[in-house]
């Protein structure tokens, strides 16, 4: 039986999407990778959303995730910045779809919540509180990278 | 020089998305597949967008089109449905873009001006236009199909 799990956490965007993938074992987790999926501003938007699912695909084919767990979405009063982000979790959908890869949704103050101990936890704290549990040698960079193992974090708290 | 072009048209929806695919000559026009896209109302919104994605690649594989038109977004007033069609239309959007195929998009009132010439025809006049402007034995059905051809033909009438 394979001891360790493999969580990807995403958190899309148009512009930046932050992923992070750590490994859950029974009594401790690592970091495997982290970073941010930047489309160029100046792509059009299918372009971008190419870009993003490609991306994915990439990190889900390197590192074989069990789960994914992506940040579920605000209503946004602005209509238009949520169809963009809307597209965005798509790729992210899609993607897990495609593998068959269970995904789970969780809101920034859920996320938050599991990594601080408070959902009104500031971007730094978050970036703070992630590199502590993960024991990463400095802030994790940029905070959309910080959120998504936040997401990860927030799910393997979840499941223990 | 290749002579003919073929344009698909793509109306999105979750519940159904209905498809036309018609190649356009220098001085006709002939329909060569129309249809709908149904995932099952039992699966979930993920499984919902793979059958989406898997059925657009599907048709483009057969066809071959250089064009793609598609509806372009109402801005509705509930975001909960906007989402869903948005992330409905994204499945759209990478399709064309994982292919490089140039996606055009069109209203709805646009694309009943340019079968009907009226931008506020009903359903069953979209439906008789499209069976006359493609000599088909039949009405077109499902509506969505008939409005996919729609936008497949809005679109040759545009580049003409």
């Amino acid at each position: 039986m394979r001891r360790e799990k493999i969580i990807l956490g995403i958190d899309p965007g148009t512009r930046c999407t932050g992923y992070g993938i750590i490994s859950l074992h029974s009594t401790s987790m690592k970091p495997l990778d982290f970073g941010a999926i930047r489309p160029s501003p100046k792509a059009t938007m299918g372009k971008r959303y190419l870009v993003i699912f490609n991306a994915i695909e990439t990190l889900i084919e390197s590192y074989k995730p069990e789960i994914i767990a992506v940040e579920s979405q605000f209503v946004h009063k602005n209509v238009a910045s949520a169809m963009k982000l809307g597209m965005a979790r798509a790729m992210v959908i899609l993607a897990a779809e495609r593998r068959d890869i269970p995904l789970f949704e969780y809101t920034p103050k859920k996320a938050k919540l599991a990594v601080t101990g408070s959902g009104a936890a500031s971007k730094e704290q978050v970036q703070k509180m992630v590199q502590l549990l993960l024991s990463l040698p400095e802030l994790p960079y940029p905070e959309d990278a910080a959120d998504a193992l936040a997401l990860a974090l927030c799910h393997a708290h979840t499941i223990r």
